[in-house]
């Protein structure tokens, strides 16, 4: 497949007078294809195509839409060494990592083919009528259905995963919803690459084109103008705190209001519990490096703030960790922006009040990421808020507490996360108990004895959070419960079979449904 | 039960300096009792209070907290003629319709019981670990639980039924989380006694009283304070559009948004097709007439208007409207500012271009509504926006449309709806299966023959539907599903049973639950 540099709008590719180039990540220089920077008039026609495809897209059976994410994944893994060697220059990331990606992705796309074939989303509901009651019952029947035309925005960690036909789009159309994807500007290649293979399936299952637009462009009114276009019904980002703000502001302030799904900030409390700290301080001191400084820290699962009761162990643990981040080499960060954002975030960190430089792997170039312990104690960091901040990147604070009062203090204090981590041994259990709850309230995902970089893809896995984790900690970007996202129930009253959707029909045995109250399953 | 007055702030009664008597709906009169109006302290004590019950209400047993929604009805229902004759006397509404709205609202707490002990709500997943995969699969296990402390806006047309102990309140309370009431100023009697219930009932299962607060007044300052104290983490109300709107305005600008569902306003149109209206212009005429007269026209799912074709049929549908019309008598409505909003409402669309009155009811005093059906063909219809404005009471208007296209061009153009009706017969099906896919997305329930005003309590209804019928498309206000709003999934990953969360463990047999992607049922 060819890297022309077009959008793709409504199954058509299309240039633009203006235009930018993708970016060496490891040398930041410009290389390559020239790439078409949407207009107005772009974002319009696809959200246009868009709305007309919602109907042949969400009325396809469930067996054929199956077939169509099937296709997708097919046509991603058919683009093998070309999308991957493509996605390493532009993000820096290595080989491995993106094969795993890739497989990620299209593992991801079948998952949401078997859940539409599943059912379990539509959340059927049969309610039989009683003519005899006063007055009458009336027969509902309820399913769910596409919300409609949905906008992705591309991110730039995860190049294929969370990017064009990541977690966000796969979801989308499993749910029926045509999707618009802002391209993320740091892999234009790679998103076309990914763009072309989605065409090619819209094509080949006779869909219209408008099923599937990816727009180029790094402004935020080319963002701004998809969350605003009237066809648009939801959108799905993953990305910082500012620019996932900046969409719900905009999504609020339509004349009709719809839902925004922002993956924003986190930084992914790890609680190290005493008894645990002191049976293995020095593997958890190991550990904790390799999960901070895995992807160069570019995970919005990254453990960004660990917490330690004072003494002995503790002190073990940061020896532990300075002996281990001095082995980290320097490595590429996605883009210069983000390296650049980095130094900056994790200077002002070492320069706060009472925190103190643990230790630091290798430097490298101005592109580069430095991975960096940092350490305060507990009374420090409830005095400055400004260390609870997100530093996207290889650097960590371990806050020193006096005693688990002052634990619970902090993580009262915390704004929402994605993932709350408690390492313990059968001794902690008791004094974990009662951190549990607060842990629950605080993230989505609670997690014994792991790192949080590492989100299963499965049918229990929360990706999610309260704000500003997330616009809307009542959903999972990650996992078969993300298609719940993209779907609104409506109830058929009296409906004559003849005009009843297929599953709703009676006799047609279509599994899980709720029967007068009662869930039947296969 | 005494009416003292005084607000409910975590469990205790509590007066205040300022006060405000309660009207006589049938004479405009102040009447009875001094109610305390609410301050900010009160507001700020009954969220801080909210807050702290949130783990105790939230944490108590599915069958305890069941049997506590069962007290609550069961002292609503012991409160009997007490209750219904206020009621009456604040709202104008007749007693046989105040009885039943009271069997409903019990009702509705009863099948909010029965859901908690069913627990399909709390969306159980399971998906065991695979340690022996490269790299290790761990355990995760998802299930909801509470948001948080809900802010509930009672409505002034359902005195019971979507006020103190409504639909709101119940399906929050269900899903365990505490309550804090801002009682409608039209009847601050009826809300105290349905919340000295609620009070009594929390206090006898040994709940914290924070768990239920009760606020008067009628500011729009205490409804601001109540969505933008931080403890507050949902918004149900039920009102108009403009009250609906400020409430989303608040909760989006808060420094931790969060969500509102309101249902503010639909004209839920009726489409007669032309085989059925051959058929039965005269009865259609009569149910019409009668649907839009119930309870004054105070229905949020009044039919405010309905297509036809033009022709003979039509024109009969019109003269024996004007016929029913005729004998519908005036009757009080709920307030004499809604009153005078439904006067003014319908003045404007009697005056609107091209609109013609084809017959009214019997005139009553100012604060009575006079039933009354307009009528205006297509064209004009879709050149005045206005026309499209829900006006609140017993007037609708009869869209006579050159042809299918029209009605199809109409209905494109509509704004979201809670409801959309087709009456038809079998030969009608050809046309109406062309516009069941235009109502499944213009609305949350699509109804065949019968009138929208009538909502089902049970499994499968939808009183929902795109912005502006509510500001979250994605629930429904009524029926089992509502609990869906009050909760957030949560993920524990290789969490040790002893931490889990009981219907979470393994070989506790919790149901329905879906272990491995395969949904298990009892």
């Amino acid at each position: 497949m060819t890297i022309t540099g077009e959008n793709f709008v409504a199954g058509a590719r299309r240039s633009a007078a203006e235009t930018f180039r993708a970016k060496d990540a490891a040398s930041g220089e410009e290389f390559g294809e020239a790439f078409a920077i949407a207009s107005e008039t772009d974002v319009s026609d696809a959200c246009a195509a868009a709305a007309t495809a919602l109907g042949p897209l969400s009325t396809l059976k469930a067996a054929d839409r199956a077939a169509f994410l099937r296709d997708v994944a097919a046509r991603i893994d058919a683009l093998g060494d070309t999308l991957t060697q493509r996605a390493m220059r532009e993000t820096g990331l290595p080989e491995a990592r993106l094969t795993g990606e890739r497989g990620r992705t299209v593992g991801q796309l079948r998952l949401f083919a078997d859940e539409i074939e599943q059912g379990g989303w539509l959340d059927l509901r049969v309610d039989h009528a009683d003519p005899a009651r006063t007055p009458p019952k009336p027969d509902l029947r309820l399913r769910k259905i596409a919300l409609g035309p949905v906008a992705v925005f591309g991110a730039s960690n995860f190049p294929l995963a969370f990017s064009v036909a990541g977690g966000d789009t796969a979801s989308a159309l499993a749910a029926g919803c045509p999707v618009v994807v802002k391209a993320h500007p740091a892999h234009p290649g790679t998103s076309e690459l990914v763009a072309g293979a989605i065409a090619e399936a819209v094509a080949a299952a006779g869909l219209p084109g408008g099923v599937f637009s990816l727009l180029h462009g790094a402004s935020n009114e080319l963002g701004e103008a998809l969350v605003k276009d009237p066809r648009i019904a939801a959108v799905g980002f993953t990305g910082s705190r500012a620019g996932g703000l900046a969409l719900m502001r905009h999504a609020a302030a339509r004349p009709v209001p719809i839902p925004v799904y922002a993956e924003m900030s986190s930084i992914n409390p790890v609680i190290l519990m005493p008894h645990k700290l002191a049976e293995a301080a020095g593997d958890l001191a190991k550990a904790y490096v390799g999960s901070l400084s895995m992807g160069v820290g570019q995970f919005c699962t990254n453990p960004g703030i660990v917490l330690t009761l004072a003494g002995h162990d503790s002190d073990r643990f940061l020896a532990g960790a300075a002996e281990a981040i001095a082995e980290v080499p320097a490595a590429t960060m996605l883009t210069g922006g983000i390296a650049q954002a980095f130094d900056s975030g994790s200077t002002k960190l070492g320069a706060s009040a009472g925190v103190r430089l643990i230790g630091a792997g290798a430097e490298g170039s101005s592109l580069c990421g430095r991975a960096q312990v940092y350490a305060c104690d507990g009374a420090a960091f409830l005095a400055d808020e400004g260390l609870a901040d997100e530093v996207f990147g290889p650097a960590s604070l371990v806050v020193v507490c006096d005693d688990m009062a002052q634990v619970h203090q902090i993580l009262e204090v915390m704004e929402g996360q994605l993932t709350a981590t408690l390492h313990m041994v059968k001794a902690d259990y008791p004094a974990a108990a009662t951190l549990v709850p607060v842990l629950e309230r605080l993230a989505g995902r609670v997690i014994a004895n792991a790192w949080p970089t590492g989100v299963e893809v499965t049918h229990a896995m929360v990706h999610g959070g309260p704000f500003p984790a997330t616009s809307d900690g009542r959903s999972t970007s990650v996992g078969t419960m993300a298609i719940d996202r993209f779907v609104r129930p409506v109830s058929y009253q009296d409906m004559p079979a003849e005009l009843l959707p297929r599953p709703l029909r009676e006799g047609v045995d279509w599994f899980p449904v709720r029967i007068d109250g009662k869930l039947k399953v296969r």
